[in-house]
């Protein structure tokens, strides 16, 4: 059995992530192949839990380090009951958002220090990594517009233009660190050109 | 402003603490000493949300690593936002249970190493230390009968003899490398005997 492969779809609020997942589901289905979609914060049972408490507007005080370690329990679960078990089986996992956001929200936003992340990283996740990591980049402005227009705004999506710039600037780092796993792709076009242009990342795939 | 006392209550389930809690908090209030009664996990609006997560039973499966991170991300929110300020303002603050329990549950019950616990520690706490900790040692077995007459027990009061037999030894353990901090005490003799000598830890403060 061939081990599935594991794609992360990231980016700040707006860039377009759900559209693009409908994308991708529909290209891997047409392929016949099994992909699991999931998401972080989330994706066990547990995990939506913690979610919940991350994104409601109740517990607006948060601390940063609460939020990073609430961040790494939810996903240490969703590894170990969820994406490994899947991967293993031959299945795809596709994740909207992974260890990339908690360097762009805790590292970028929040200005947690990168050496704490990589400390949280290495402990969990060891030397597991998605195959390829799709980051939609958007200027914040065009993004938040996007955001605006939702009913109801979560605790994070609720942060200023200069938090949404400091994690933008977190992801556009991570992608020039890991420029082979992480494709930068410029989500500001029409839907059909980032379509296109994660078509033929998938084909590389 | 004289910043004031934290005192740390731990042991085994089933050792007692909440009876002694009933006495130390009658003994300071004698004394005009206001305190602020708090427990781990919990003690903050976030943190009593991440307990029921702990121990509800409909997580019988939660990985130790998840656990201890859960754990953390509680105890974070729980120092910053009301041990700390109230220490400061010159309140007692009396926590039943703190860190030495993850050293004891998480570490000798679960097995995590103690290095990992330690690196969560430090970050978390930094020189954070309460002034006296009473460890109410009881034997296992009498822990757990005392434990067995509860209605309904949690996530964690259902684990086996042989978890608790890792978590007391992990609490002597502890006590022995910070005898200063820990005060061990034998919990298997009478109420009376066991409150006399928390009584003579607390006049040494």
């Amino acid at each position: 059995m061939q081990r599935g492969k594991f794609i992360t779809i990231d980016g700040v609020d707006g860039a377009g992530k759900s559209t693009q997942i409908d994308f991708i589901c529909d290209y891997l289905a047409k392929k016949n192949i099994n992909v699991i979609l999931t998401r972080e914060p989330g994706g066990t049972e547990l995990g939506e839990k913690i979610r919940t408490l991350l994104i409601s507007t109740d517990t607006q005080s948060m601390h940063a380090d609460t939020e990073l370690l609430l961040m790494f329990a939810a996903r240490n679960e969703h590894i170990k009951t969820k994406i490994t078990p899947a991967l293993e089986k031959g299945d795809w996992v596709l994740s909207d958002r992974f260890t990339d956001a908690s360097y762009a929200y805790q590292g970028g936003g929040r200005g947690l220090s990168v050496e704490l992340i990589t400390l949280l990283e290495k402990w969990v996740l060891q030397d597991f990594t998605p195959d390829v990591t799709l980051l939609l980049d958007v200027p914040v402005a065009l993004g938040m517009s996007r955001v605006e227009s939702r009913s109801r705004k979560d605790r994070i999506e609720l942060e200023t233009h200069d938090f949404f710039n400091r994690v933008r600037n977190g992801y556009i780092e991570r992608s020039k660190q890991f420029p082979k796993r992480i494709k930068l792709i410029d989500a500001s076009k029409t839907l059909e050109q980032t379509t296109q242009q994660i078509k033929t990342i998938l084909q590389t795939l």
